[in-house]
């Protein structure tokens, strides 16, 4: 027996899950908020219940990814523990807990011609998630996409194959329990790779495409998708070190922005540097970010500054390291930062440490980014943070969902109209 | 002399339009909303002002259509007189007088950590309008995305080449006289019909593209384009005459939502009727659509009360006739007519004739359109009914705008997150 499935007819399969999903997704869309929280505490007690089953499929999963010789980073975040269990099941109980998006109607408003017009928030249809090696996905994105009343397809690694089906089978039992159809989270049972490519090419029956991984992965479904995608590229943050900045919360900024993670997103890569303040703030940080072991790549103005520092290249403008290595230029004010921000950036998360008022007003506005910072350290770009609970990714495009995406981001907008009879003249 | 300008270099040329939109969108997000209106007068007095090189171009554009045999609909659409340009000014003043969407920060709460986040509307940067013979259209999307804080790029049909141009003039005219870029809104200068190919695919330099025009148009942008369209594909909509509808507004609505007009999407295109009352509407309403000539096709319950009705056959359930024909469709009850609306639609514009409350919620709720109605003609489908001031277009995508979309939908939101020197343990 071979190690994964393979499905003799790929596309029939594919469009049979898309289609339930479809159908599915019209009960999820009426279901009430008490169902939607049963089917999600289900799933969380079927989880911690199930523990034993789960554990052994995660470790038939690590047996083969140690035998195909998968390093150790992967092995990492394919782990699944008894406590990673309890975290799984808990998370899902804290979006049972978040409030219900669906079903609100807001700004309904009388019309010159009689009618309320308003508008109603409702459910995408079917989200299609197309992940990597972490089999907690499977719990958390699902929830998240059963809680704002979406149907959801996911379809997982290979390497993490074992794990996800033995969840998928708590997902199952979960929605029966609830008196909702199975189908609505449906993981895909082939490991076939060109599954992907049928999911994200079926406009009839997937409304969006949420892909969590790295950059290959997202950037060939950005590439071949014919459904939208909300997406995240590259995590270029920046700070920028005001002339008007307090010293004391421009460090403080500074070496957490960098050094509290190296391999999030939202770390900074690049650091501005007013030229009025290069001087006083610039040698004091190159001691510190290399007592915390941070390589410095500067420009020829920050190299003066500060003894031993790397010239950085053109290439490091654009460079997102995700390790202890920072690129950093000092900048003729504040035009010249939001220049090199809007040129250089990824739209991420970008921050201005200052006491100007008018400066901090101009850097929120202009900065073209999907989260803009007064004081604070990019690194709390990020769902729990900003308040949404949890989230399904975070979106660099300007289109739908910007920023942090909770459940709000997996509904849309419809409008409402309400007469007693009334005809257009 | 050929008629049209050809670019030698169609590529580089379509670069060098992206490049100045993305650079002059940064100054149209930081422009006050005094400053855009400013502009918005100034285009409609030069079009007023310019009023006699208007009706040249446009009388030459309409001897090339003549002399090329285009039918008289597209002379029609193609024409602009005296009134024509009166109201186009009007229509840009209009807009001149609506809210300003952009630098609004909503729901700016405080988190647990300290920081206080909230969102800000934010223009989506450079759009991308392709339309097709109306040249209206040229100032009126001009004006909705200048408002909005957008640059914009317009691609208008060959037939309408030195029309558009010379609205062109008018609106660089009125860039430079309010002291912005003049490739805030620039207008195609070739008629090379490769530049729509490029104008899609320049993700770096267009942030979302909206077509306008007929389906063949809209299908081939969808079908190629690698950046965020906003687009209107059927309105195959939908009047449920429900077992507990007034037969006074049934009958009345039905008649309107038909009659009205025929050549709009949110024209009714199927009617479907409760069996519990078909008798007793069914044949007075094919009366009163035989008297206003609409030709109706039924399935074989609804022929058997209508006198002369054709039978409908399964194609009739998704045309969109745009003319003087409609489907009429008996069914059993609410549920039948959620399933038929949900399975034939085109989630353009669907309504329910009824007095029952529970039946008006339901039909709200599970019936997947952009505009859900109750007790009112679909006829009101359109941004000025609804209060939006005026419409870039309708979308029937569910993803960031759907329905009737205005300034709002030529927005995005960004976090904006305000600490005190805030860091993340």
């Amino acid at each position: 027996m071979s190690a994964y499935p393979k499905e003799p007819d790929l596309s029939a399969y594919m469009q049979t899950v898309g289609r339930n999903a479809r159908r599915a997704s019209r009960e999820l869309a009426r279901a009430s908020t008490a169902v939607k929280n049963a089917v999600l505490q289900a799933l969380a007690d079927a989880m911690a219940r199930d523990r034993v089953r789960l554990l052994d499929a995660n470790r038939e999963d690590l047996e083969h990814a140690r035998a195909a010789g998968l390093d150790s980073a992967l092995l990492d975040r394919l782990t699944l523990t008894d406590a990673g269990i309890d975290a799984m099941a808990d998370g899902v109980r804290q979006i049972a807990a978040l409030p219900d998006p669906v079903g609100e109607i807001t700004d309904l408003k009388m019309q010159p011609s009689g009618i309320q017009v308003g508008r109603m928030r409702v459910p995408l249809g079917v989200v299609g998630i197309i992940y990597e090696s972490r089999p907690n996905v499977t719990a958390d994105a699902a929830a998240l996409c059963l809680k704002s009343g979406n149907a959801v397809i996911l379809r997982g690694g290979s390497e993490a194959w074992r794990s996800n089906q033995a969840i998928a089978g708590c997902l199952r039992a979960a929605l029966v329990q609830s008196g909702l159809p199975e189908t609505a989270a449906q993981v895909i049972e082939t490991t076939d790779r060109t599954a992907v490519g049928h999911l994200i090419t079926m406009p009839e029956w997937v409304d969006v495409i949420v892909p969590r991984g790295g950059r290959g992965l997202i950037e060939r479904i950005a590439g071949e998708a014919r459904v939208p995608v909300i997406k995240h590229l590259d995590g270029v943050c920046h700070v920028y070190l005001d002339g008007a900045a307090d010293p004391d919360k421009a460090m403080r900024i500074a070496i957490n922005a960098k050094t509290q993670r190296y391999g999030t997103c939202n770390t900074m890569e690049t650091l501005l540097v007013d030229a009025a303040v290069a001087d006083r703030l610039l040698p004091e940080l190159g001691r510190r970010f290399e007592q915390a072991g941070v390589v410095l790549r500067g420009c020829s103005r920050a190299c003066a500054l500060v003894p031993g520092m790397e010239a950085a290249t053109e290439m490091d403008w654009t460079a997102e390291y995700l390790a202890p290595i920072l690129a950093v230029r000092v900048v003729d004010g504040l035009d010249a930062a939001i220049d090199h921000i809007n040129s250089y950036g990824s739209g991420h998360t970008d921050a201005i440490v200052t006491q100007d008022y008018s400066r901090a007003q101009r850097f929120v506005r202009e900065v073209d980014a999907s989260s803009v910072m007064v004081n604070a350290s990019t690194r709390f770009a990020d769902g729990y943070e900003y308040g949404l609970g949890a989230e399904i990714g975070i979106s660099t495009d300007k289109f739908h969902a910007r920023g942090p995406v909770g459940l709000e981001g997996l509904t849309s907008l419809k409008w409402v109209v309400l007469g007693d009879g009334h005809i257009r003249t």
